[in-house]
């Protein structure tokens, strides 16, 4: 892969594959892909990135991607401003809103906290967080990070902060997906599901 | 996958989308990333790709991507000039130079012939390559396209073209790869391998 017969090419390959998730060989692909393409839209593409870059904002209020200063949500009446869910990234965001069964605001934490990556507390948008429920309006707090270690210990450290405020703080439902088979559970999902069982009046409202 | 909170991603993730390989969730991935990098990386990316595309050449003696008119391979005079080695893509051409095996020129057709995906030989780069083997120069070519029934048929329809300039035509060995345990390779490489085997003196030259 060292003898790349354009230097124009071998500098867009090195770029592509810095992505995770690419390598050279992958890198390489697109590009040949790209090298096929009408000029216009390579164009289209390579500006869209610089663009997007130059001009994203974060929402000031919750931490999401923006075009401005306030995003979409958060500049919503008809959403209710007295539930956050907080969440790891943005793709949780639109996960959460594909589902149509949230009306609340968010709150994004940019990451969770993970000593093995060299992630804390302060590399995380936690701090406003705390403040924005210590500050009266907020209800309900609603983690709906990953069910990983990493996920829990970010649960409980928020949980710390705010549990002697009087706001409600609950976590997403962790149990048997919806068409799974039980045999093919693992053993402490399963076991969390017949602790957190809930009545069956409750699972088979619409 | 429908909400995107910024139209800037939602332009980016929909561009990226449209390289082979890659959906709407890696291309978020792709954007997620770029979001966390410096405007300056990010710019040389985009910049890199628009640059490559409007300023890359196709050497006119070989059709290899190259900076110049002429490709440095086809410029090198160290070069044996009277052999070309026929490629599917420049990514051959990459493999073939790693070998450090091969020192004759290349020509790449820019494809196989392929009637399920309507390829035929007018989209190659054939006539080209049948003008310059009948122009005198040439004293070998060797076939190294995929071993595929598309290989084989491109294989042939080259064959048929210049069979009568007195142009030696090889193709490169198929056999088991080294490395390989027999009883794991397929019966007709196997068998191709027994047909097509090599003085015992030859297979220990280095």
């Amino acid at each position: 892969m060292n003898s790349f017969s354009s230097k124009l090419v071998e500098e867009v390959v090195n770029e592509l594959a810095k992505l995770p998730g690419i390598g050279k060989k992958t890198a390489l692909r697109l590009v040949l892909h790209l090298l096929k393409q009408d000029i216009p839209e390579v164009e289209k593409l390579g500006k869209s990135i610089i663009k997007m870059r130059n001009e994203i904002k974060f929402c000031k209020k919750c931490f999401n991607i923006s075009d401005s200063e306030i995003c979409e949500i958060c500049n919503n009446p008809k959403r209710n401003h007295n539930i956050i869910c907080i969440v790891e990234d943005i793709r949780d965001v639109m996960a959460i809103e594909n589902t149509a069964q949230y009306s609340g605001i968010y709150h994004i934490l940019g990451g969770i906290i993970s000593p093995m990556d060299g992630i804390g507390p302060n590399d995380l948008n936690i701090t406003p967080l705390i403040e924005k429920v210590k500050s009266g309006n907020i209800k309900e707090i609603i983690m709906a990070l990953p069910t990983t270690i990493e996920g829990d210990t970010t649960n409980f450290y928020i949980y710390k902060q705010i549990k002697n405020t009087g706001v409600k703080a609950s976590v997403i439902a962790r149990g048997i997906s919806i068409g799974d088979d039980l045999e093919y559970a693992d053993e402490i999902t399963l076991g969390r599901s017949i602790i957190n069982r809930t009545p069956y009046e409750d699972s088979v409202s619409e």
